[in-house]
């Protein structure tokens, strides 16, 4: 460790995209903290039962969105901000970005109103660079046929649609640093994309 | 019922403070729907038992005001605002302000964004009165003697005394209509001053 602090790369997209696994693969390379959510933390383990189980009580959609972001509050609190302060990179499977994607695009809550609640939950730690994943919708509904569904996946296609479309729209609005990758190609070449994004970000002095 | 949309009406103050049995004899008087936060959905029970519960996971300060909010959000969503577009009026055992003297004056949570953020819970629902019951710290703990105690009520009396001064602050500042009642007097004294305050509020017309 340096006493510099960490840089924080998330990753995005719909479930089934794959991003999953280049988070693992990209946190070994990083020696990183892997991280994901919801449900990082015990409390957030909770939340995500809560929100994703689908034999659970019925969450209005506000609910939604503030029990996700108390869930991200947490996860920076107690794993994400410790980490970067130690010097480490953090690789997370999903941040302040899936809100934005599910609960406005997909759910259709305001864009600016969850953004600034967002921003409020998290202090205003935002990403060094987002990864997003892209893959039609109908590919990752067949790469995930056979798992389990949670109450997020039953929400069908159209819904998948809308947020496919939302990050695709937030990636090109571009306010953060963001690397889209065509996550049809496969495992190896997604993860040489995120890798040479990942090199620039660390800048002349490297990743260490 | 007249078509009209019905009143909301909110008690507040510190644990002890007797709120819970003006709400009873209120509501009776009112043959209005009696309701209280957090917790009186399932999804809210489910966060009130994360909230509150002293054995649970740790929870970060926003994290707790996100949760309050999102129990908020399913409450008025499934409860309150139904009953007020039936004409109902509605009795509340803790609303938005409890937010903003537990999480603001309490733990030190920004007033303004913690209103923002709990303005866009409730989608800007307000009362149409509040009122504050006031009474020391030192009685209110004598009166809790023997209860089981809360997560919130273990904070101790310096924590108690921030957010019983804050409820003073924030009904001086009084942006919704207030009625702050000394709740040492006897019950009857005290439901009678709400009473009031409550026929003020209905106007010429009367409660119904």
């Amino acid at each position: 460790m340096t006493g510099t602090r960490g840089r924080l790369v998330a990753l995005e997209g719909i479930d089934g995209c794959g991003k999953s696994t280049q988070a693992l693969i990209l946190a070994a390379r990083l020696d990183a903290v892997s991280t994901f959510e919801p449900g990082a933390t015990p409390l957030g383990a909770a939340l995500r039962h809560l929100l994703l189980g689908r034999d659970g009580a019925p969450v209005a959609v506000r609910a939604e969105a503030l029990m996700m972001a108390a869930d991200r509050a947490q996860h920076v609190a107690d794993v994400i901000a410790p980490a970067l302060d130690a010097g480490h990179w953090v690789v997370t499977d999903r941040y302040s970005t899936s809100t934005l994607a599910y609960q406005g695009f997909g759910r259709g809550l305001d864009q600016g109103e969850l953004e600034a609640m967002v921003g409020w939950a998290t202090g205003g730690l935002r990403p060094d660079l987002t990864v997003l994943f892209d893959l039609p919708v109908s590919v990752a509904a067949a790469r995930r046929s056979g798992a389990g569904v949670d109450r997020m996946e039953a929400e069908g296609l159209a819904f998948q649609q809308r947020v496919a479309d939302g990050y695709l729209t937030l990636a090109a609005e571009g306010r953060d640093p963001w690397l889209v990758v065509d996550a049809t190609e496969p495992v190896e070449s997604v993860a040489a994309a995120v890798w040479e994004a990942v090199e620039v970000l660390a800048g002349p002095g490297g990743i260490r």
